[in-house]
């Protein structure tokens, strides 16, 4: 089967079509998207992967245990935990210490023609949601996350810093919170995609300090950091979705004072994800940017990295 | 009246006995401690302030507007708010933007003969606790707010970095919440007031990473930022008490990963800190390093920067 591989240097190569085990379902992949997390794998910063990329999809069960199951629309939570450790007995199976994580860690990933994953973690798609919405439940889930982690609600202001992928669909979450919701961007034209939803925006620029109850830093940007920090009233919570290729100086004596509070924020659950996009519809397919076949993968890469690309999609099967 | 004054240097000067204005009390101050801040003070870590040191005290009322008051034995917190902002209307005023803070921020202090203070401020101490504890309210007050902002109880694996007198403070408050407590520091004769109190200690070493559910960093060491955080498990959180007088290089990465949570903790609410006193009796009379007359304050702020002392105390009246 054709797949993208990562082995150092990226490719679209042949690889063996994947033997599904026992507990495992193969799911014939109908489109996959390109991440941030595919990039920073393609530039080295994330140390360790090789193999085939991609974790965001949607697809098709080939087999399965339960033969009745082929033919369902799906998708699949990415980490592959152990399921009896701490964590896991938490529900929290995305932070299994000897968990493997699809096209990130240890794991061959969803930008291939067929992919096997464990049938726990597949999850079947409402017809309700389309194809060009369905693909974005992977980074929907994480944009939840938030919303399990921190109170958010009508009595907050929230500071949201970024305008990509990412910070668009925190956005369209946390506006279904009631909060006092402004977005800081550099890209009039991805911070338009907010404004037709009511969404109040603003460009980088000078703005308030020290005033708001809530900041979402999810620029990817490091600047950001400091930044998002001074926006904070005291006793107010940072909540950081951005990781960093580098690091940068830093003094948290202000966090300190202030009695800032920091979260680090990652994954979601995909249920939630499921269903806000039943309740909510947002617009998703908006920020399709453009879509490839999984054959022009390193032209889509090379897309999805332009500043002004939202989502690149992979057509696949 | 003779205080203890910082303008560039330290001094033991002669200043004007302060005037009572109505609304407020004078105070004949007995014991002031020496604290961690007013050295950084001394050393022009905190820029900006000039006057009266001293923010850890007792003393009797000389003067108030209920004359009745006369004789009692009170302590003051240190942060003087509006009281009618949104912090103060939370009862936050600690974080009043518009506040001064005794012998830290745009007020004098209390390392003098007398002291005069908003009588909304004061507090007496109940008779229990004797003098030798009641000069603790004010670090045991920051102690213990901790656990208003982070729930820690007998489910929860806690270490905490750090020896100093703050750090000894807080692991006797932790000590009451049944938590699995370890501390760790780099002094044998100080982790060994706790040890006596059946507190598991270890000298700085080698330990176990990414295993405690909270972790405390108290040492006022950058160094120990990273150590701390790389103790913490995945959804754990960081309390961050140390302020430091500079930054360090820092990726957050790791933080974002594992979603740790990052709070930091400064003052807290003195009633707690005397209620604490008077439920637990601890001995915190072994925590006086040394006594000095006001008069050799020189002397003493020069102690109190022995990596051996604890808390250093000026006796005034």
């Amino acid at each position: 089967m054709k797949a993208v591989c990562f082995d150092g240097s990226l490719t679209v190569c042949e690889r063996e079509k994947p033997r599904r085990k026992r507990g495992e379902m193969l799911i014939r992949v109908a489109v996959a998207g390109i991440c941030n997390t595919d990039h920073e794998i393609t530039r080295g910063y994330i140390p360790g992967f090789s193999g085939i990329l991609g974790h965001e999809f949607f697809g098709y069960v080939e087999e399965a245990d339960d033969a009745a199951l082929a033919g369902r629309r799906v998708t699949a939570e990415i980490n592959n935990a152990c399921r009896s450790c701490e964590f896991c007995n938490r529900g929290l199976g995305r932070h299994c210490g000897s968990r493997s994580v699809l096209g990130i860690v240890g794991r061959d990933g969803a930008m291939a023609e067929y992919v096997a994953v464990p049938q726990e973690n597949v999850l079947e798609i409402p017809p309700a949601i389309p194809d060009s919405r369905a693909l974005f439940i992977e980074p929907l889930a994480a944009a939840m996350e938030i919303l399990e982690q921190v109170e958010i609600g009508k009595e907050h202001s929230v500071l949201l810093l970024g305008d990509g992928k990412l910070a668009l669909l925190i956005a369209l979450v946390m506006n279904t919170t009631g909060c006092d919701l402004t977005v800081v961007g550099k890209h009039a034209c991805k911070l338009a995609l907010l404004e037709e939803r009511g969404i109040r925006t603003v460009l980088l620029g000078s703005f308030q300090k020290g005033c708001y109850d809530r900041v979402i830093e999810a620029s990817g940007s490091p600047s950001a950091f400091d930044l998002g920090l001074s926006c904070i009233k005291p006793r107010g919570t940072f909540v950081l979705k951005s990781t960093y290729s580098g690091g940068f100086f830093f003094n948290p004596s202000s966090l300190v004072v202030n009695e800032i509070t920091l979260v680090g924020s990652r994954c979601g659950r995909f249920e939630d994800a499921v269903q806000f996009l039943e309740q909510h519809a947002p617009p998703l397919e908006k920020m399709i940017s453009r879509e490839y076949p999984l054959e022009e993968a390193i032209a889509a890469f090379a897309y999805s990295e332009r500043p002004d690309s939202l989502k690149v999609v992979l057509r696949i099967g």
